[in-house]
């Protein structure tokens, strides 16, 4: 056991503060990695306040972390001493179900070990990436080609993952129409994938102020959710809607943007169920399915396409004192587009 | 215009009475029908008590339409007089749409003519299968097979397509698990079809008495959904749930049933939204999609898959008089498992 530097909450809308937190030696199979930037998810502030779930106390958030490897053990084949690498939010799965068998470690019937807030296998809380290092399994860490720099790279590991694998999945390309509800973290990433698939891309946001970043990324077009002749005018035109927002009572509207087959993914948790009049979905066949993150195979896919396709996270690289600040200004839709630690200024 | 004999609705819960109803005079392309049988849909009784949107009185309702060819257009290629015949949920639709033109005329997006309750093309109320005769354009009427009598067809016009439609576009068959929930009417005819197609096949109900006939009728398991156990032991194990019954509330147990990527179709419409916890469909990846009957090439083929895998329903034949014993018999569960009336004597 080795003690790193972090920064952690204590309790519901605490201050983030400095401390220590023990990590283990690394064992054969392990990866000891310095972090060199975290980046700030809108599930790390939920986590925080105690919003989803019952967090476990002290909190140290963060499942997307990019940084360089400092050591490796044994029988570790992936990576070497020196490989920029990146940890997102899962550092561990039963690897023997079906789903872990066939690269869906996200879907692991046998329990995952998320990066942050659960008790590991070993009995001990999981810490994330707002610290100095981490030691993960091989098989759990991912590289980071040398065309993203760490800092742009952070957020791939959840925001990237997260957009690609559901718009792999349903089958973004070309011919296919795909909308994406929300411009923020996830939004961004999103336009950028989704263009680079080949397929048609509409932002839909309540800001005009983003228009013009949405179609600079990529966006052929950008409508307005809250002008009511939006869903008129797109009513039953698109493949593929892809939600980052949490639209839970007035589902209806956005359900009536898919055409024949359509599938609305809502990418989105909250405490309130999805209202879903059943004769929305009984026009045009349409569906609404889930979604959760993507394997460490796919997760490495999506780094590779993103190198290929210049493709990265637009960040606002912030110093661990202001943390707290952060957190304001994300639940108030104020960042271009993820903040992201320097982990330097633990 | 010519009049026919019927039997109509003149408001919520009113009894069923004798009447007349006129019929247009067949054109070139329209094939003119005695209609022999007749099914009863769930639907029939929530239009006539006006629960499903405004009905319009007086209702004759009845979109399971079985009987044989009086006549024919001077264009009609497709059907010949004598030829035993059959007429669904549609009498028409825009013939121009893309879902039209993909054989898909249940998702006519210039909208369809349901065979009764509705204006039609010509200014007047459509009215159904509880009547002597109907003119319907070819195109929307399809052929019966021989091995099927015409009281055991009717019901395959709405409940079988509806069944058998979802059960091919999501891919039930051999490797694939299905899962109905609800065995009346619609029910009984999808336990038939996706055993025939070769998926494995469990019926889940709240009725023990009815096991024997799910068995009997190629159903692989029969469960209790009223025992919470069947819940556990079931859990993550359907590729594809199929809810005949009006499941809202209660949602998170049945999305539980879906393995990886399993789709949970919703055929139940009522005017309460579903309501859906988000997190159920991350898990494994799960959808829920909506679906309604199938297009008239569909329809046909389902028919002749039926004849060849020996596949009917199963009726109780009542006379018209009986219509209103039939609707309460039905609201209470109580038939096995279609009625069909006997349109000689209305």
């Amino acid at each position: 056991m080795f003690r790193v530097k972090a920064r952690c909450t204590c309790g519901p809308r605490q201050p983030f503060v400095s401390t220590t937190i023990e990590r283990r030696a690394p064992g054969p199979r392990d990866v000891h990695i310095a972090i060199a930037y975290a980046g700030i998810c809108q599930s790390d502030v939920e986590h925080a306040h105690s919003t989803r779930g019952k967090t476990i106390y002290p909190l140290v958030p963060g499942h997307e972390m990019a940084g360089t490897v400092l050591a490796v053990g044994s029988e570790v084949t992936r990576h070497r001493v020196g490989d920029r690498v990146g940890v997102g939010n899962m550092v561990d799965a039963c690897r023997r179900c079906d789903n872990c068998r066939a690269g869906l470690e996200q879907y692991c019937s046998g329990g995952r070990t998320l990066a942050y807030g659960v008790i590991g296998a070993d009995g001990q809380p999981t810490y994330g990436g707002y610290s100095e290092q981490v030691v993960v399994d091989e098989a759990f860490v991912v590289a980071i080609p040398d065309a993203i720099a760490l800092q742009n790279a952070a957020p791939l590991l959840c925001a990237g993952i997260t957009m690609y694998s559901p718009l792999r999945h349903w089958g973004a390309g070309p011919g296919k129409r795909v909308a994406i509800l929300g411009f923020g973290g996830l939004g961004h990433m999103g336009v950028q994938i989704s263009r680079s698939l080949g397929a048609h891309t509409t932002v839909l946001d309540i800001t005009p102020a983003k228009r013009e970043d949405a179609l600079r990324l990529g966006a052929d077009d950008y409508r307005l959710s809250n002008e009511p002749d939006t869903f008129t005018v797109l009513d039953s035109s698109f493949d593929i809607v892809l939600s980052t927002v949490p639209i839970h009572a007035d589902l209806d509207r956005y359900l009536g943007l898919l055409a024949l087959d359509g599938v609305y993914v809502n990418l989105a948790v909250a405490s309130v169920p999805l209202s879903v009049p059943a004769a929305a979905l009984l026009t045009n066949r349409r569906s609404i399915a889930g979604t959760r993150s993507g394997g460490i195979a796919e997760t490495q896919e999506m780094l590779d396409f993103c190198a290929a396709h210049g493709i990265a996270a637009e960040v606002e690289v912030i110093a661990a004192d202001d943390i707290d600040a952060a957190y304001r200004r994300l639940l108030a839709g104020d960042v271009r587009f993820r903040f992201v630690i320097d982990n330097q200024t633990l």
